[in-house]
């Protein structure tokens, strides 16, 4: 492996000082851009351009291509695992993700099996080392995987959903049986993300979508826990560099100082937090990584810069702060908005 | 108007003690009753029964015939102010609700009126008289209104969203604009809030449902700041008694000493929040309702007893709690798991 190039990521996230505060952008590989749209188009649906190596490793360096961008991330799903048990992903067009198997019953759940990703997944680590190599020391890969519930509710729901309504009946009233939904899925995760790293990524993110939909007590034990065991089972060195974790829960403000015991070395938030105080809370223990709130994009050069400088301000001096949105980028974003987001991100924040 | 039987609910709001916690649901009056599913096939659609002074009565008082609940609320919509500037609410059946004119451009903005209560939104005062006069003091009333920028997402989007697209568009590209809007809107609120009273309202909440999609920073502008002035706009006494204000910003947890610094008496959570917690951040200055999650409603009634006891053990000894939902209940729970949840409320609080 080439020597990394720039690696102002991998120090903030360990908390160490950096010229200027690092950034990327959640679904930067994404939608908002033509280039994107095209090699979509010539992959045909989503789950086959995330399972075409060539494909996916194009579509992850995109962005870079356009934007002085410090990290990439692996195109892929957050829904890979539970494809991977069999489950049958598909994306109806306009709609969310689906399932054509949901899960739903105790034998649903007996009968799922724990994922070896050297053979379930070979695609995912296929594309890993091939975008790795491709980028030859540019910047750094993240590699991630959706959090056990996160995973849960879409299997159990078999799409997306606004409140949840099964999944939550099963943790009320079978939560023996949604414990051992979430273990299979812990050790999936670890197997998954471990095989991410040994493939070449140099961070991991772990995607808690839907955690701020459960009630404090409910997020710490069927969440958290499982988020902390992950944190304890991945790989912590590798390539003669410490293996960043980043948890990140939407809606999950009021819980940072559970996130931060759990190990982790960075936290993902929403646009909901100030930064700043978020940096009093937990910033002695981990770093923080935000916070934009997506919608800002669609405003004019001028608002997108002052929403960066009041964020770098409100996080203030000293190291351990990755810029990023508060959540995705949105399809209908105008990609010079994204330029002049990234470039105010920099120019802010040289020291 | 007849003495109040059961000033529980008005006590407690004003931290004054309680023989026993009071209790009351978000949507109590609502479709998971078969009593209120069949009154609504008589009035035919959702807004016809809202505007029935008649069955708008019958349905408020339903669940109290069935339940031991410390409050009436009136049934209504958060949107008739809306409606009653003339954008045209309707109900597609099985989908949210919807504008015929949603407001998009600047002269959509300048050309609504302040609503006049009296000649605009008679129907919602008539109800109210006539809930009090059959209420006969049993319980007190609460009336309510949308928040003003939960009121404006409605309004610009023109339906419920995922991510206000449109109403943050405008935020960040014409904020001027958007509290031009915004100001119309809370101004309506104040008129239509102290209507409600003088018909008859002994308390008044208002709904912030979208507040939590906001930043933190536009929290505080856009939606925080109206309900600070109508709060201050409203009449704070009626029958001898002051009229208690309860704010509830769904996914508001990070903000509850800005929502207390506004002079209101309490604050609604929704389940994301631990109650203990709440209480210790701001129980000194505001009472707290809430704050079970609705789908706990789906359990057994161990499970539901078992949750109302852990809230009770959060909140603690002291004044100042009134036992909710932390958010509506839904139209697929049990009404005998409701009486469960009621019932468990008032006997483990009872002093």
């Amino acid at each position: 492996m080439s020597d990394l190039k720039n690696d102002r990521f991998l120090r903030a996230l360990l908390r160490q000082p950096v010229d200027r505060t690092p950034v990327w952008m959640m679904r930067q590989a994404g939608r908002y851009l033509p280039e994107y749209r095209a090699t979509r188009s010539q992959a045909g649906d989503f789950m086959s351009l995330c399972k075409n190596t060539e494909l996916a490793c194009e579509v992850t360096l995109q962005p870079l291509e356009r934007y002085a961008l410090d990290a990439a991330i692996l195109f892929s799903d957050i829904l890979t695992i539970p494809d991977a048990m069999g489950l049958g992903l598909y994306f109806a067009e306009g709609e969310g993700p689906k399932f054509r198997k949901p899960v739903r019953t105790e034998a649903d759940i007996e009968s799922l099996q724990v994922i070896d990703t050297a053979s379930d997944l070979s695609y995912v680590t296929d594309a890993v080392s091939m975008i790795r190599r491709e980028l030859n020391g540019h910047v750094p890969l993240i590699g991630f995987s959706g959090s056990p519930w996160t995973l849960a509710t879409y299997m159990i729901e078999g799409q997306s959903s606004r409140d949840f309504a099964r999944a939550k009946t099963m943790l009320y009233t079978q939560p023996e049986l949604m414990h051992q939904l979430l273990d299979k899925l812990a050790l999936s995760v670890i197997d998954y993300l471990n095989a991410q790293i040994r493939a070449g990524a140099q961070a991991v993110q772990i995607f808690d979508t839907w955690g701020g939909a459960l009630s404090h007590a409910a997020y710490r034990e069927f969440s958290l826990s499982y988020m902390e065991k992950i944190v304890k089972g991945l790989i912590t060195h590798a390539d003669g560099r410490d293996v960043p974790v980043i948890l990140f829960t939407k809606g999950g403000g009021l819980w940072l100082e559970g996130m931060a015991d759990t190990g982790c070395h960075a936290l993902g938030l929403d646009w909901t937090m100030d930064i700043g105080a978020a940096k009093a809370r937990v910033g002695h223990k981990v770093a923080l990584q935000g916070n934009m709130d997506p919608a800002v994009l669609r405003a004019n050069p001028a608002t997108i810069e002052k929403e960066v400088q009041s964020i770098l301000q409100s996080f203030g001096t000293g190291s351990g702060h990755i810029f990023n949105l508060g959540h995705g980028i949105t399809p209908d974003i105008d990609p010079e908005n994204a330029k002049v987001f990234i470039d105010a991100v920099h120019k802010f924040s040289a020291n």
